[in-house]
């Protein structure tokens, strides 16, 4: 995506094939720093500490660290299971994104069976390559999907502002290219409908202020930023048509596990008869569990991470203590929507119910 | 309320009889500052920019504006209409909380047939006083009516830990003593009950995290700060016995204006079948309007408010920009809570339906 004229991805694979380049997503939207990746140890800092982060990206980050395990493996340890016990470690860096592990899994069963090291290397960096470049293209074709969702609502309203709700960042940022929830509304925006956003900042990491707002921006998307707490009395005044969210799991049977305060988002939308969609790529369903509410695992974060709110002043990304130094806090990262609450998925495949049965006539190979 | 056990109240009348002193809001938790206000507009100045915020407490504040109006006022004025001005200003410092009209309105009334300017002041003094003493006794009694809802969820769970949640503060800083949604709180730990808070920190000021959580904490009881997207997945898995908020107005027909996001919370509350309760003393009844949707005015607020956030570092208590400097931002202030999601206003008289029929029953003078 564009980034002040310039063609950019959050990740990808330096000219020397030894370094993986991140755009460092804790610095943003005030610095854009470029980060450096060079072992599996530094690709589990930046899973772990947030460089990059979103379901599809953690995914392709991942690949690329099984990559990286084969560049960097001792003279010949494909006798060995070095490459399997590097992979358990990647996927050990986050608990709640399934892409994690199937990124890295999909990597390392392309490999497993080659006997010689530098093809192993090769076909480690194919699939990693090709793993992103599927991720883009998934997202293109959400975009596409999810476009005539917009486009009928555009009409509804007499071809006047369709204004939309997104929870977190599930940009561009947070995928490969156009994002998920973004997708279609680059997508609309793109073919000139008159859209508007209001962006969750999304609490405690601001993904949505630091993020979304950012991209949307850059995009020339208009948007206002809004606290977590804002969008059900917009949704009970008739100013949110639509709300899309990604979902960093859901279950084939239609729970969505996503960023924290994504459920009271859906409640609301529920509430007041508003359209409340997911999309994602078919990678992010997870096709063992039921449900998601009882069986999702929950990651909790340092509650540091709640209690210190990280910003510009004078020039300077720092942070700041809001709560009393002694007063405890809680980070759960994420929660679970039930299906009944979610209108439909938005998948490269096309849309669908949020149910066993029509997430299995899209998908009917798994 | 005890204050590193010094008792102190968050408004009060210096000694010398012409300073109304407020705990400056603003400044919690990191400094503790008092104010001196000694005009009408300082008091308007304390209300717009939140020196001192609450419904309760705003009314109290008005009050002695309407007294300091008085105190300041030309010679002779009674016979102009300089105190009906002066009220009408205050009255406009901000929309939503009905407390601030009813306050300054009862100053006034009780004063404008009094002829003698010596008089008329003593009597505004007499009356803010007992405007403050009734809601200092209004909390006490919602405290007292309140006790036994917490007495039955922590009998019932074995005489284990009840898991409160309160979004906002509406504790003492917001009253004068004891506070509304903290005042069974607060009386059930006297009592020795084994209580714990979940505090939603409150975006964009974070009442929650600078101001509840100080007060608890002071208080010496249990309490752990979450952001506002949290609630649902603890409700969902069980982690939330009783939810209870002030208001800062309330319709006779049960529908309840409170800080933005509580809303959110009570359709997470209703999902999960868990009592969700809100305390207010009468005088934040409105009498007038029927739907608080339609007809309760939500007051907008700077977006600065949203983009900055406020906490310490290194020492001092300083701001923070959060989003892009250019994306703009909106800051809806309160929203409303349809009456069919509340389980029962805890008042000074007792524990009432949020009907019209059960509130006219507590109240059928009004």
């Amino acid at each position: 995506m564009k980034v002040d004229g310039k063609d950019i991805r959050p990740i990808w694979l330096d000219e020397d094939l030894k370094t993986v380049k991140v755009i460092d997503q804790r610095r943003l939207p005030h610095e854009f720093v470029v980060a450096d990746l060079e072992t599996v140890d530094d690709i589990i800092t930046a899973i772990k500490e947030m460089y990059v982060r979103g379901a599809p990206l953690i995914g392709v980050t991942a690949a690329y660290g099984v990559y990286l395990a084969a560049l960097n493996a001792p003279d010949n340890y494909g006798e060995t299971d070095y490459l399997i016990k590097e992979c358990r470690r990647l996927k050990a860096a986050r608990p709640t994104a399934v892409n994690l592990a199937w990124a890295a899994d999909r990597v390392l069963s392309a490999v497993l069976n080659i006997e010689n090291d530098a093809e192993r290397l090769k076909a480690a960096r194919r699939e990693a390559d090709a793993i992103a470049e599927a991720e883009a293209e998934n997202c293109r074709n959400i975009g596409l999907h999810g476009l005539p969702l917009i486009e009928e609502i555009y009409r509804k309203k007499g071809n006047t502002t369709v204004n939309l709700l997104t929870h977190c960042n599930a940009g561009w940022l947070a995928c490969i290219e156009y994002g998920t929830a973004t997708a279609p509304i680059y997508t609309a925006f793109d073919k000139g409908l008159d859209v508007h956003v209001w962006v969750d900042e999304t609490r405690p990491l601001n993904q949505g202020a630091r993020l979304t707002a950012w991209e949307l921006g850059k995009h020339g998307i208009k948007h206002t930023v809004i606290t977590d707490n804002a969008g059900g009395h917009l949704m009970q005044h008739g100013m949110v048509d639509m709300v899309i969210v990604g979902t960093d799991r859901s279950t084939y049977t239609g729970d969505v596990a996503n960023k924290i305060g994504t459920y009271l988002k859906a409640l609301a939308a529920k509430d007041n008869n508003i359209p409340f969609y997911v999309a994602l790529p078919s990678s992010t369903f997870d096709w063992q569990l039921r449900d998601g509410i009882k069986q999702i695992p929950i990651e909790e974060r340092d509650p540091d991470e709640v209690r210190y709110v990280q910003g510009l002043n004078q020039g300077s990304t720092i942070s700041v203590l809001v709560p009393p130094a002694n007063s405890p806090a809680a980070d759960f990262a994420f929660d679970v929507t039930p299906a009944r609450l979610v209108t439909g998925f938005i998948t490269e495949r096309g849309v669908c119910k949020a149910t066993e049965q029509d997430v299995r006539r899209l998908f009917p190979e798994k």
